[in-house]
């Protein structure tokens, strides 16, 4: 089951976990003085620093570590580029509407509530008891509907299961077809909706005073990255294969979104392209580093026969078995397991899946998503798709760019192909205005056509090709126009189209799963309240070090002071809480707020300027000079050292705190 | 005279230097394979690094040091947020057509680029000669006419000369009258254009799938801090003054964006809102730290008499005597101040430029901009304007949220006031659906309002009222429903609205000035080809060291490999070059690029493990072993030592390279 559970394997209380991070101002929903728009949220404070810590783990993790080319691109994008590639046509969800009551649904989310609230009444009316609080489905319930208890026949539950286990499969038509077949209606109006449209995701706006330049709010990084690539060869000075990246906001007009921060309509991506000879085989230089990594893969095949079976295998296993396609693509997902394991994701809760052929984006040749295991089910966070060779090459065709990579050859080679040659002289003037149209159809024709047509000019004396928006589409050239022969010449170079892997982050996402992961609740001192914990590595924890004196006494200001401003002389986030509440009070804040290492500041800190250091974690404490205590948090920060290495190398400190234990709900 | 020159005095030729960024891809036009579109512009690999260093920078410097609550909030913001906030209505510019080709000019720019022109000939006719490249204006020829030499009288030349001086004080209707009075013509069709109309600056949206929800990107970051003040409020547990901060893109569709990086559509801010309590003189607690700083002002008198003279003072003296109005407005102008020293901005090119009245934002009491001369002339980096409590007015007054502190005073006091009492069971009834707005307006009044009501109940036996959108707008309230007295109350709290100082950087506009005043050129090894440097320091150079092999001998590949390895684990950015050119050469390259320091890898390093390290300022060398480099390259990249600490710690190398000194043009 998808039953949510804390770090520590307490069932998740999404709710409690949810008033605590909007009261601590992780996040806040945007505009709420004005009532909000749903999909718009705010950072506060802690859930800023905490994104923040994400993207300096992210951009080290990749772009220093892998040297990739980092670049900043505009967000607005004019309407021709998102033209060419496919998003003004295909970026699209299916939107249907309730033609009574004018309510709009995502087509796929109203099919998958409904036929789930009928499977729900088949359980009861077979007599099995659901959870009050189960929740197995990663989209809120919009559509508001009592399960009645009706029982089904065995044919029509296995059906209802298949569909759902490959919702993400139908095409616009085919949901369509789904509700009429299973006749489901809106439970608000009794009403079955309208055949579902296509609604296309993105912002539209206007360019410049004269509104005569529609664009965009991009949908992705990567088309920018894309329409730079000569440049960025340029820059790299020609050496392929290399990687380019960039960590910016995209935009999706989500037809209705919930699920708080997992589904919203302004989020930050980062992402990577990586340009690939594809006649390399898509080998990966530093594969061998990560061969060995253990990943938890679900495979399409097994998804297309109705099934969610996971293997759990090393990726070097998994690539020369054939399950993922290539070195390089496995690479990715090698690092973007390393990576999610290092910023303090559980796991046990990240598995890999592959995308099913409807499911994937009209640019994609193959797809996994790293899904993160939290309360609303298994959550796409991250995408590793192969793009193939085309965004470069449709990008190339529209614009005349050459967008390619000219390699020299070891050794020349001999290269036969027919070739057409145009008697400039006469062919302008014959077709006049429609001259470069006519060329430019010439020119693209492939090997087998040329061969045609030379046949036909030899025979005819005259070829006919088709150039749109020429006349009737017809064009005829006799052939003391053109000459199309079969040569043999010699090649030093060779010109390719790179492919593309690209790694992209949905960095809300992360840190949603994240805050889910490393939630846990504990008892507090003596009582029995619950008291929420956020257990983010010292690396990405959003402050590093609470600084507290052990009371209001002026005496310990000055070292607090002092303390405060050495860390952060080394970049080390710090806070002083010097307020009159109680140590442990002011701890319990801080586990709230995922603050990991707490310094106190007593009587003996006046006469020998040691201090404590506490864990958050176990809340133990060491006790050493102040500057052996901040080496030691840098260490700590930095990623070198744990706790437990800490703790193994200061004395220990036993002192006024009273020790507080996992809460066992 | 506002002749631009480089970091070494050098007339500075932009062209040149504007063809290296782009060759070297710090920046480069977005889509320029479609052609481009005017005022948006991606970073490349060396232009994303140096944001990226100046972000950090300004994080450490506001952020951490001053412990500001940073927020990130949504770009997408609906329409009723920014009609409150005034931006609907006034964030215009004056824009005007040529009715015969159609032509759209920004109002003030096409006067302004016309006066000028007409002053040039001018001086051409009095004999004065014209600097072949002389630039003395920030904006780009747009209105293209050769000035033609004709003597003006000497009054219609100080009339111009006044009018340029002041040419931001003007609102859409005088720059129609200046167009006429002067009777300025596009000198491509020799006509007049239509008197100038407000055209406003944001981009609209929809948001939604029905397209009922109109948008806007924001224009500034602001708001989404002011509409969360309650919550920071709170975060900050209720202490005071407080402030927060935010770095996010912005848009403006600016209606004719030319100069480059310096006028764009979409930018990247980083905004500070500081909140202080508007009775407590706006006294800032760290202003002792900065009161010594000194800073060349220009302010709005002298401006309003045509001049732009400057004083340079310690920002102690200037809040003393008045010239800048508060502690907390001065405290941000100096961190400001030693924030553009920081990260490498030419002393010699700053100025604090006081807006004019009619300049100023609809918002703002009081502004300064921290302007940085660039070869198109003083540019507006930093505005930095009390905002005083206008948004937070708007905004609560507008929802009903509160917006303000409750700060517990020290002492009780007694307060009289006239106060509105409603007997609720008669009134709802009496207005019904109308009820709400009788009342509020009944809120909304003042003090001596109420005292006038008062009086009209006791004599008339009702009062009336004006409510917008109510019958005729006027409302007769009967004495039965509603009484009116004064009454004394002790109180022991106080509630506030705070003020806003608000600091807020253009990030693009700094990140030009830098690559200008960091900009040189030194002859090349020998020859006399100028060869251009960029002197970024350490904290934000893009890549911070070089390191070079002496040659392509494999035996050098892992001293390189280590060493660089060895610099990441540090977040230190480094490249490996082990291209066949010469030492020299590469060395040029990165010089381009602004790499700071360079390591070379020789047989005496295969040795005994040293290695040299070199200065690209200077292009002096000093050897020691690895660990004793990498930690001078540690404290440099930090701030904590410069070269010259650095040459007198350790033993200077004089090597195979040859020196290269400055080149006086």
């Amino acid at each position: 089951t998808t039953t949510a559970t804390t770090l520590k394997g307490q069932p998740l209380d999404r709710a409690a976990l949810d008033a605590m991070l909007r009261r601590r101002m992780f996040y806040t929903p945007s505009f709420e003085i004005y009532g909000g728009v749903s999909g718009l949220y705010d950072y506060g404070p802690p859930g800023c620093a905490l994104q923040q810590g994400v993207i300096d783990a992210w951009r080290k993790h990749f772009i220093l570590e892998e040297d990739m080319l980092e670049v900043d691109c505009s967000v607005l994008t004019p309407h021709e580029v998102l033209k060419t590639s496919g998003h003004v046509d295909k970026f699209a969800d299916s939107m249907c509407k309730d033609p009574k009551n004018g309510e709009i649904f995502r087509a796929d989310h109203f099919i998958e509530e409904i036929l789930e609230n009928r499977l729900k009444g088949d359980k009861e009316a077979r007599g099995h008891t659901i959870a009050a609080k189960e929740e197995d489905s990663k989209k809120k319930k919009k559509v508001k509907e009592a399960a009645v208890a009706i029982k089904l026949d065995d044919a029509v539950v296995k059906e209802y299961e298949e569909v759902l286990a490959k919702i993400d499969n139908y095409n616009t038509k085919e949901l369509g077809e789904l509700i009429q077949k299973f006749d489901l209606k809106n439970p608000a109006t009794g009403v079955q909706p309208l055949p579902p449209v296509d609604f296309n995701l993105m912002f539209q706006t206007s360019i410049g005073p004269s509104s005569n330049l529609p664009g965009y709010l991009r949908p992705e990084t990567a088309q920018g990255q894309f329409l730079n690539f000569s440049k960025l060869l340029d820059f790299n000075q020609q050496q392929m294969p290399f990687a380019s990246a960039s960590i910016g906001k995209s935009y999706r007009n989500e037809i209705s979104p919930r699920s708080g921060l997992l589904r919203v309509r302004e989020f930050l991506m980062a992402e990577i392209e990586h340009f690939v000879d594809p006649h390399s085989g898509k080998k990966h230089p530093r594969f061998d580093q990560v061969k060995d990594v253990e990943l938890v893969l679900l495979n399409k095949e097994t998804q297309l026969s109705g099934k969610t079976d996971v293997q759990k295998v090393t990726i070097g296993q998994a690539v020369a078995n054939g399950t993922v396609d290539n070195e390089t693509l496995g690479y990715f997902l090698a690092r973007i397991h390393l990576f999610l394991k290092k910023i303090g994701v559980d796991q046990s809760k990240i598995r890999f899946r592959q995308h099913m052929a409807n499911e994937m984006a009209h640019y994609a040749a193959d797809c996994w998503d790293a899904e993160l295991l939290t309360s609303f089910g298994w959550i796409e966070c991250v995408g590793c798709a192969d793009r193939s060779a085309y965004d470069l090459s449709v990008h190339a065709k529209k614009t005349g760019a050459s967008l390619i990579v000219r390699e020299r050859l070891p050794e020349p080679i001999k290269v036969t192909e027919w070739e057409v040659d145009l008697e400039r002289k006469k062919f302008g003037p014959h077709f006049k205005k429609q001259g470069r149209a006519v060329e430019a159809a010439l020119f693209a024709t492939t090997q087998s056509e040329r061969e045609e047509l030379a046949k036909a000019l030899d025979t005819d004396g005259s070829l006919a090709i088709e150039v749109d928006g020429v006349a009737d589409g017809k064009v005829s050239v006799p052939k003391e126009l053109i000459k199309i022969e079969q040569r043999t010449r010699t090649e030093n170079t060779r010109d390719f189209v790179p492919n593309v892997i690209e790694p992209s982050f949905g960095i809300g996402r992360i840190l949603y799963a994240l805050m889910e992961h490393c939630y846990w609740t504990r008892a507090s001192q003596g009582g029995d309240e619950a008291r929420g914990v956020l257990s983010f590595p010292p690396t990405v924890a959003p402050t590093k070090v609470l600084i507290v004196p052990l009371s209001s006494n002026d005496v310990f200001r000055p070292f607090c002071y002092e303390l405060s401003q050495k860390l952060r002389k080394i970049g080390i986030s710090n806070r002083i809480d010097n307020s009159t509440a109680s140590i442990g009070r002011r701890y319990s804040r801080n586990d709230e707020l995922g603050t990991p290492l707490g310094i106190t500041i007593d009587f003996q800190t006046v006469q020998d300027k040691t201090v404590t250091l506490r864990d958050r974690d176990s809340t133990s404490q060491v006790r050493a000079d102040q500057e052996k205590i901040i080496a030691a948090i840098r260490s700590m920060v930095d990623g070198d050292k744990s706790w437990q290495d800490v703790e193994s190398e200061l004395p220990a400190f036993v002192g006024q705190e009273t020790e507080v234990t996992v809460r066992e709900d």
